[in-house]
C-alpha cells in the first residue's frame, strides 16, 4: 500500500467536504478520511434563519441533496467514497510524522491518522462577548444546528416572545425577520451608529427603517453590559436602558477556528485567520486550508481580509481539491460580495464602500440612484435603491448596494463580475444586458447609475448628498431646496424646508428664484432634478447641484402633508 | 443667429428621443427637432404585449415617465426643450444643402428643415410576407400601438378566439401568452423547425413544451400559405391543412427603415441595415444612426449583425448624442443578449448558440445544467435550465442559455459581463457573486455549470447529448441506458429503455453491468450520473459517458410509470 494517496480532512461542512468528494472525483485510488467534531455534515449553514422560522420544515432539509438525500457518513462513504467520522475531535498536527492526532466522543479513545496531504476546514465559531450572564439559558448564538433547534423548540412553546438581537449584522436581521414572523417582538441592539456596517450609512438607514415599518426596534450606538435573570435571561442591560428578554440571540460576528493550526506552528495572517496562498497552501506546502478558517485577498485593494461566507467555502474546497491531486488551480480573492433578505428588502452590496474606499484614500465619486427594477408600468416593478462607488482618477467602478424590495440581487452580481473586469462607468453603461419588461427596465438601473456617474465625472451634473444637505439644514444655511416634482406629489409628501417648481413650469418660472443663492434641486429620484438643474445652469445660475437620489433616499424624517 | 447648433432627428420613439433628449442636456443652447410620423412618441414597444394581455391598463403608461408624466410633444418642449412635429413625415435629406424636407399630415403642407447635424432613429417595420389574403381584416402585426389597440378591442369584444400567431419568435411568444390569458385558443405556426432560434433545438423545446402545458399547439416547421375569409379572416392554410382562426399576428421579424437614407446615399451594411462606426455615424460623418435602423457588430465575432432592440437603441442614442455636441463616446458592439417571459417560464440567451458557434467554425463544448435558482431547500426554489457553449481552445465562454420558471434572466446578465470581460470558464467558477439561500445556491447556477465545463474540458466527464442517445436509441444500438436515481424517483418517471441501479448501491452492483457494453449514466440532473460514471471508470469500465442535462433536460417523451 506504499502508493496508496492518504488525504485527511478536518471539519466536515462546507470547504471540508466539498474538498473530500473533490478529491475522490478527480483520484478515485485516494483514501480520504473527514474527522468532524460534531453531528451533522454538510449542512447549509446559511439556512439556519430559515428553519427557525419554519420555511424549512426540518433541519435534515439542510442536510439533503437536492433529491432529498441526507449527506451522513453513509452517503459520503458508499456515493463519495470518502471516510467521514463525526462526533471525532482533531486534537493535534505533527508536520514532521505527518499525522493526525484525534479523539473520538462515543469512547473517548484517541488514535492516529497518517496523512500525506491534510486539509483544515475547521471553520469559525461565533465570538461569545465576556459580558456578565452570558451563560444564562435562552442566550443563544446562532452557530450550528443545535442552536437552531433550541430556538426554534422555544418558539413553538412560546409565543409573542421578546427577544433582543444583540449586533444588526447580516445573522442578526435573517433572525429577526424569521422572529417577527413567528409572532415575538424583537429589538436589535447595535453597539455601532449604523447597522449593517456592510453598507454605508444612508444605505442601512434605508433598511432600518424598513425594519420599524415591520415593528423591530432598531438601537444603533447602543451597548449591552449585560443579561440578568434567574435561570433564565430576563433582561438586557445596556448604556441606553434595559430591556426585557425572553430570548438572546447573540449574533457580533464570527473568529476562525485556528487554534490547531497554531499549535501546529502554521502561519496566520494579519486578520487572525490561516493565512494561505492562492492555491489554498498554508505555510506548510503539504497542508491546505479553505472556507471560514482562512484569510482571504480583497480583489480590489489587493489586501488581507477575514470574510467567511459558503459561497466562497465551496469555491476554496474545489481548488484545494485540485492542488491536492496534483493539479493546479487558483482561487484570486474575494470581492465581499454580499446579500440578504430583510422582510420584503433584497439587500446587497460587492467592492468597496465609500466609506471603506476613501479609508483606502481613493477620490471617489458616488451615485444614489433609486428607480423600479423593471419597466415602470409593469405592475410587477419594485423599487430598487442603488449606490455606485466609483474612483474619480480611473472612472473605474469600486463597488455597489443594493437595497429595497426590487431585485437587487441581479445588480449585485452584475457590478460583481464589473469589479473583476476592472470595468469603468464607460464601460458598464454599454453592456448588453438582457431586456424585457418583466425583467428590467431598457436601461438596466445599473446602466442608467453608471449613466450619473459618468454625468458627474465630465461636470454635467454636480451632486450633493442627502447628508450634506442635511448637514446645511442642521447648521441654518441659507440656500433653496428646490422640489420639481408635480403639485400632486408635492402635496402628498415632502422635505423639510422645500419649495416646489414643477419642472414643466420652470423655464417660464426660474425668475422667481433668487440667482444669489445657491440652488439645491431634487424630484422623486433627482432625474428631474437633473433637468432642472441644467435648465437653470443654462439660464445663468452658477450655484446649482442636484440632490443625490431625490426624495426616494433621504434618510431622514419626510413631512407627509 | 449663426452659432445656432441645429440638430434634425428623424424619428420619435426610442434612439431618437433619447438623442434628442440628451443633446440639449450636453447643450442647452442647440436647437433640436424632432421629426415622428407617428402619432405617439417616446413609446415602450416592448411593452404592447403586456398591454394587449390586460397587464398594463392604459396605452398612456406606456407613454410616460415612471411618474406618470404622458411623453408628447408639450413635454418635450417644456422639460427638454426639443421641438417635436409628431405626424410628420420626413421625406427626403438633401445632404450637400444639409437640409431635409418633410410633410405634416394635417395639411399636407411641405417645408425644410436646415441642419448641422442630422440623427436617423427610423426604426424597424414588421416584415409582412406577401401571402394571399393578408389584407383580410383581423390579421395584426404588433408594431406600435394602433395595432395593439385593435388586438385588444377585438379581445374586449369576442371570447375563446382561435388565433393563428405566424412566427415563433419573440414577439409571437409573448403575445402567445397575452392571448391565452385573455381565454384564445393560440396555434403558433413555425415555418423552421423549432421556435425561438435565438435558443439551441433543446433548449426551444423545452419552451414548446411548456406552451404545449398552458394548451397551446405549437407547429414547427409549417409554412403558411395564405389566409381566407370574406372580409374578415376565418382560415389559415399551411402546408399541414387548414387552420380556424378568428384572428392572426404576423411575427415573421422586422426590417431595418432604410429608404430615407438610402435615397440619401448612405451607406447600408450587409444585413441591409443603415451602416454606421462605433460612433454611430453613417458614411455621412454629419449624420448619425441609432436603434432599430441600423446594423451592429456582434462583439464576438466582430461580424455585422442585426439586433433591433429597445436596450439598444437607448445606450446608442445616448453615444450618438455625445459625439453630435462634439465629445467622444462609442458603443462597442451587442452580444445578442435576449430575455422573455413564456408563461411562466423565463427564456434568456447570450452571446452565441452551439449551433451559431458551430456555423463560425469554432470547436465547442457544451454543458446542459438543470439546477434550483436558490438553495434548494427553499420553498421558493425553481428549476433553471442553463446551457453554455464554450470554447474548447481557449476555455473562454461563447454563449449562455436560459430556460425554466428559475431566474435565468440574472445569469444571462451575469453571463453577458462574462462575455464582455472574455473570461474563461476557470474564471467563471471564482466570481464572487452573491449568495444568501432566498436568492441563489451557495454555488451559483452560473458557477456550477462553469465547473461542468471545466471537468469536461479537463477530461474527468465525457458527455454525451440527449440528442445523440436518442438517435442511438433509434438506429437500435446496443448499450446500457443507467439510471442511478432512486427507486422511488425511477417509480415515478422514467426515460425509456433505461435500467436503474441507484447510485448509493452501485460501488457494490457494478458487476451486473456487461462490461462490453457502452454505458450511458444520467439522474435527474446528472450529477449523481456523473458520480456514477467516475465509480465505472474507477471500476475499470472504460466506455462510459454522462447524459447531459440528466432526466430534467431530456427533450423527448418520457415514460411515466
Amino acid at each position: 500500500m506504499g502508493s496508496l494517496f492518504r488525504v485527511v480532512v478536518i471539519g466536515g461542512v462546507a470547504a471540508g467536504t466539498k474538498t473530500a468528494s473533490k478529491i475522490t472525483r478527480l483520484r478515485p485510488d485516494a483514501d480520504v478520511t473527514v474527522l468532524e467534531k460534531g453531528e451533522f455534515l454538510s449542512y447549509a449553514g446559511c439556512g439556519l434563519p430559515y428553519f427557525v422560522s419554519g420555511v424549512v420544515k426540518t433541519q435534515h432539509e439542510l442536510m439533503a441533496t437536492p433529491v432529498g438525500v441526507v449527506r451522513d457518513s453513509v452517503f459520503f462513504s458508499k456515493v463519495k467514497n470518502v471516510h467521514v467520522l463525526n462526533h471525532t475531535e482533531a486534537l493535534a498536527i505533527d508536520r514532521t510524522r505527518k499525522h493526525v492526532r484525534f479523539r473520538r466522543a462515543d469512547n473517548g479513545e484517541e488514535s492516529e491518522l497518517p496523512y500525506d496531504k491534510l486539509m483544515l476546514g475547521t471553520g469559525a465559531n461565533p465570538v461569545i462577548p465576556p459580558l456578565p450572564g452570558v451563560e444564562l439559558r435562552n442566550v443563544f448564538t446562532l452557530h450550528g444546528v443545535h442552536d437552531a433547534v433550541g430556538v426554534r423548540d422555544m418558539l413553538r412553546e412560546h409565543r409573542a416572545l421578546d427577544v433582543v438581537i444583540v449586533g444588526g449584522g447580516l445573522i442578526g436581521l435573517e433572525m429577526t425577520e424569521a422572529l417577527v414572523e413567528t409572532g415575538c417582538r424583537v429589538t436589535v441592539v447595535e453597539m455601532l451608529p449604523q447597522i449593517l456596517p456592510m453598507l454605508d450609512w444612508e444605505m442601512a438607514k434605508q433598511v432600518e427603517q424598513h425594519l420599524e415599518s415591520h415593528g423591530v426596534r432598531v438601537m444603533t450606538g447602543t451597548r449591552v453590559l449585560g443579561f440578568e435573570g434567574d435561570g433564565a435571561v430576563h433582561h438586557v442591560r445596556t448604556d441606553h436602558g434595559e430591556l426585557s428578554a425572553d430570548m438572546v440571540i447573540l449574533s457580533v460576528g464570527v473568529r476562525p477556528n485556528v487554534s490547531l493550526a497554531v499549535a501546529a506552528g502554521l502561519k496566520l495572517g494579519p486578520t487572525g485567520a490561516i493565512a494561505v496562498n492562492d492555491r489554498m497552501q498554508t505555510s506548510d506546502p503539504d497542508i491546505y486550508a479553505a472556507g471560514d478558517c482562512v484569510e482571504n485577498k480583497n480583489l480590489l485593494t489587493g489586501k488581507p481580509c477575514f470574510v467567511p461566507l459558503g459561497s466562497t467555502a465551496n469555491k476554496q474546497g474545489r481548488v484545494a481539491a485540485i492542488n491536492i491531486c496534483g493539479g493546479d488551480d487558483t482561487f484570486p480573492g474575494v470581492l465581499g460580495s454580499t446579500v440578504c433578505k430583510v422582510f420584503d428588502f433584497c439587500v446587497g452590496r460587492t467592492g468597496l464602500t465609500e466609506t471603506e474606499a476613501r479609508r483606502e484614500g481613493i477620490d471617489v465619486e458616488t451615485v444614489l440612484a433609486p428607480s423600479p427594477d423593471k419597466a415602470h408600468y409593469m405592475p410587477t416593478a419594485k423599487t430598487l435603491m442603488l449606490k455606485l462607488v466609483i474612483d474619480r482618477g480611473s472612472r473605474k467602478l469600486l463597488g455597489a448596494q443594493a437595497v429595497g424590495p426590487g431585485d437587487g440581487s441581479k445588480r449585485i452580481d452584475v457590478a460583481a463580475m464589473a469589479l473583476t473586469a476592472s470595468m469603468t462607468v464607460d464601460q458598464l453603461d454599454k453592456v448588453d444586458l438582457c431586456y424585457a419588461p418583466p425583467f428590467s427596465p431598457a436601461m438596466d438601473n445599473l446602466i442608467t447609475a453608471a449613466d450619473v456617474g459618468r454625468n458627474k465625472l465630465d461636470g454635467h451634473m454636480t451632486g450633493v448628498t442627502p447628508m450634506d444637505v442635511y448637514a446645511k439644514q442642521q447648521r441654518g444655511e441659507d440656500f433653496i431646496f428646490l422640489d420639481v416634482r408635480s403639485p400632486e406629489e408635492y402635496g402628498e409628501v415632502q422635505l423639510p424646508g422645500t419649495i416646489n417648481i414643477p419642472l414643466g413650469a420652470l423655464r417660464k418660472r426660474f425668475n422667481e428664484l433668487d440667482r444669489n443663492k445657491e440652488i439645491i434641486t431634487f424630484c422623486k429620484i433627482s432625474l428631474r432634478g437633473y433637468e432642472a438643474a441644467l435648465i437653470l445652469r443654462a439660464a445663468g445660475f452658477d450655484r446649482v447641484r442636484v440632490m443625490d437620489g431625490g426624495l426616494a433616499m433621504w434618510p431622514y424624517p419626510k413631512v407627509t402633508v
